[in-house]
């Protein structure tokens, strides 16, 4: 799907939200995720929905433009085969994925395939430090300056978000986009001190019972709330309380 | 809570969604609730949650203003006793409760007090043909110039909305706004031909996932979308397609 140009309100209307200067040896952080009226990401577990129109989509890739990467989830990786880079314009930005028992397969996704055609970067992979990942793998994802990083994330599951933002940014990221899935989402959401900026659409739409939920485990509070209405989407800006 | 003065500009945004003549001999409805951004209504089950700003408080008294009448379920009556009268100005609208096994207790209810303080009618209650309603209940009822209606609601649980909105209109209510509970509203969605207008107030707050959830048994899509953004909420105007 190509873009458009960026409705010209939005960028007044996120300027305050994108990334500043790193703080406490963290990466500047933004929650982001398109849901529909019912807070589903997604019609039904393994199946990519469409939900944003073209313009709230376009300001995806906008704010892609002012990270330096992207953070997914293995999960949405396995189903979506998303290309997770930037085009909104010529920078290229880091993929992230993180896949504690190593199920990502390079060779075989829309990833590999951006980064021969030089539009993106090639992952860093965020392991568990007891999985044995493929070697050609690795050697492929390494080849195209990769990586693939080692943490002892299942020993730490209270405390990962601390230890992969911190890993992240010691290898020079300064800022992330963290876009799901909703395990991810979900988490993050109860991690204030983690989060810089939560930036939701919502589609007009409800996907129904069996879709994916974001609703983290506890009640979460926002501030500093702005809201954008376009053509079909609403976009919410904010932080956490 | 007292209201504030109805922020001007609701008054355009919603007037292409405000009753009309009625048609096929069944009311126009309206179907409205607030709601948090995880699509909960309430924060648990029977507590009632204050979700929406004062400025979109007021608008659902204005829109109250603009109906005849005004429906909810029997359960968000036993858990938040709401006074379901119009406070924008002074038309009395009726209260309508779907109480299929005649639970509700008028006597004890903030709605008796707001019919003797002459702010607010006596309720239409709508029971199951089968139920064996208080005798003193329903003379209450019935002094205050209220209603106890008996329809075959277990007889017909698949087209019991078309039975219900049919009888109200033949007891003259050219208007009604349902407001909730969750069930009613999730069947609701459901039912394309029954709804004229669909106005959801979107709070920016996680209620959590112990919360009560609004999300249809299927896709529900809309047209005629319209969004307003206030201080706080987002409200949605919009038709199910």
């Amino acid at each position: 799907m190509s873009l458009i140009p960026l409705p010209q309100s939005l960028i007044p209307f996120l300027e305050s939200y994108l990334p500043t200067q790193p703080k406490n040896n963290l990466p500047f952080v933004t929650l982001t995720f398109a849901q529909s009226l019912d807070s589903k990401i997604s019609a039904k577990p393994g199946i990519q929905t469409k939900l944003s129109h073209i313009e709230t989509k376009t300001m995806t890739h906008y704010l892609r433009s002012n990270h330096d990467s992207i953070l997914i989830g293995i999960g949405t990786v396995i189903s979506d085969d998303p290309k997770l880079n930037n085009r909104f314009n010529d920078k290229l930005i880091r993929p992230i994925i993180i896949d504690p028992f190593g199920k990502f397969n390079f060779k075989i996704s829309q990833l590999y395939k951006i980064v021969i055609e030089k539009k993106g970067l090639a992952p860093f992979l965020i392991i568990d430090e007891s999985t044995m990942y493929n070697n050609d793998e690795e050697d492929l994802i390494n080849k195209f300056n990769g990586k693939v990083i080692k943490l002892p994330l299942l020993q730490n599951r209270n405390n990962n978000w601390n230890l992969i933002l911190s890993e992240l940014y010691k290898l020079g990221l300064n800022s992330i986009m963290i876009e799901g899935g909703a395990t991810i989402i979900n988490e993050l959401l109860l991690q204030k001190d983690l989060i810089n900026s939560l930036i939701i659409t919502i589609a007009p739409i409800f996907l129904g019972v069996q879709g994916i939920s974001i609703s983290p485990d506890f009640q979460v509070e926002l501030k500093d709330i702005k809201w954008w209405t376009g053509i079909q989407d609403s976009i919410l800006c904010s932080r956490i309380k």
